[in-house]
């Protein structure tokens, strides 16, 4: 067991009944069994957290947004869709389990992290449980996660238009990071202002992570990222690094962290707790760098 | 367009946004051009209506139940689950549409159908939504639906073992009639012991239509469905009528639908606005009486 609270609770969060199909629960066991970074878990804790919501509730939510993003990775894993063995270094759970078990993994973590949400919102007045409910949908459902998951993987023809590319990353990846930020702050009751903020970092933030993961991809052979490299060339899969080049991708993050710094002093003037964000501001920066000096220097 | 308003709820409860993919477009319109006999979206609806549930709001938490069974049944036919061809007289979604465009429109309706379930939560008193939101996950998830689904996808070595084919009965058939009956009746503020007899009710209902139809499934040849016949036997999957015998399997049916018709007296006897259900339970006594007549006949 971890000495990590976040990583005890997302192992544990998820009650595995004593009735429950060896096969299902062996499936989500290996799941669980490997989280990844748990960057959405923490950056939602931690929001709950500054906006005064209970630990427990704040954990809740963490989780809520954690599972969500575990359940869109074991679907995108599927054969039918990105066909991934491997995932956080072992084997993605559908090539370990069956692609029945995964499924149901992955519709387990769902259900059990809208009870989550659901139970988290218990205390919230009336018009902002309402505005949460319909936000939850609006990241997860068609106008936000599936859309993009959907465009990415019909795509395939136009993988290099920047466009394309950018309306991908806003449906894959700003989603979750918008869910991250912005549900804990409605549950804490935070304003409109300051929830428009935290939904223009989660742009900034979530497009910039993206475009350094397309990079990443790139660079595969020179860095030693732990992924399969290349992957999105080969694959015809959108990289906006490929679509537009991997310096003018370079200048493009460099403008968005440019905007995530200013909206985040005007956040930090009003809700100073928020001061754990710059630590991602700095992780941003310093992979930022990397890249630049990596793109400066003569081909080897 | 329908004449039948819970048929025009179901094709167009979920808003398809303008900038959706095509090809998503196109299975969730597949999908919902279909929708089956709607029971579950009927039985929610009288329910809440019967309580005093505003219109609007009872329609919504029909087409939540009904989204979540439609999208069970968008997964149970993929080729990693059953792998059927045809559903309700048409191609699967799958089969035309892609696995990927119909695993994204089966969470597209299980977005939706939660986003709907909390709007209809809204006014409802804090310890009510507690127990709804918690209920939900209990028939849903790893406890409900998802397990039965599981226990029915492993039991290929044990298709004919009674326990077990009544534990996957309970699971996927049961879980989501107990929704329609007793998720409405909470809304509606109906006190504990009415929402057991609707438990009950759920109960009794649902496993007499899991044999119903496992019946149907062995007799496939001598009526006509319009199911493919005899699957259950050819595929080795768990069947009340082949683990005990259509004589023993008919007999429990019978028992069953007793056991049903005393909850129901009991529940009319509170709530006289239930009395639609009468409708329910003449057409399971119908559906018994054909049968008995067909066992009682020489074989041919």
């Amino acid at each position: 067991m971890s000495h990590d609270p976040i990583v005890t609770a997302y192992q544990t969060h998820i009650a595995l009944p004593g009735g429950l199909d060896s096969k299902l629960r062996a499936a989500l066991q290996h799941t669980l069994a490997h989280p990844g970074n748990l960057v959405r878990a923490r950056l939602a804790y931690s929001t709950g957290r500054c906006y005064g919501v209970a630990a427990e509730t704040s954990l809740r939510l963490a989780m809520a947004v954690e599972y969500f993003h575990t359940a869109s990775l074991l679907f995108d894993d599927l054969p039918c869709m990105d066909d991934a063995q491997e995932r956080r270094g072992n084997a993605c759970t559908h090539v370990a389990h069956g692609e029945a078990s995964a499924i149901l993994s992955a519709l387990a973590l769902i259900n059990h992290a809208y009870a989550q949400v659901w139970e988290a919102l218990a205390d919230v007045p009336k018009p902002m449980r309402q505005t949460a409910g319909r936000y939850v949908e609006q990241c997860l459902g068609v106008a936000g996660l599936l859309n993009g998951q959907s465009h990415d993987l019909n795509s395939a023809g136009a993988p290099r238009n920047p466009a394309l590319t950018q309306e991908i990353a806003i449906g894959k990846t700003v989603s979750l990071i918008r869910l991250s930020l912005v549900l804990p702050a409605m549950v804490g009751g935070a304003g409109a202002f300051e929830r428009q903020l935290l939904e223009r970092l989660a742009m900034f933030w979530g497009l910039s992570y993206q475009i350094l993961d397309d990079l990443k991809d790139v660079h595969a052979e020179t860095l030693s990222t732990g992924k399969t490299g290349a992957r999105d060339a080969a694959l015809n899969r959108p990289n906006l690094a490929l679509a537009i080049g991997a310096r003018e991708a370079l200048g493009r993050t460099q403008r968005l962290l440019g905007l995530a710094d200013r909206t985040l002093v005007s956040l930090l003037h009003r809700a100073p707790g928020m001061e754990f964000l710059e630590g991602i501001r700095s992780r941003f920066q310093r992979e930022l760098a990397e890249f630049q000096s990596l793109n400066q220097a003569p081909a080897t």
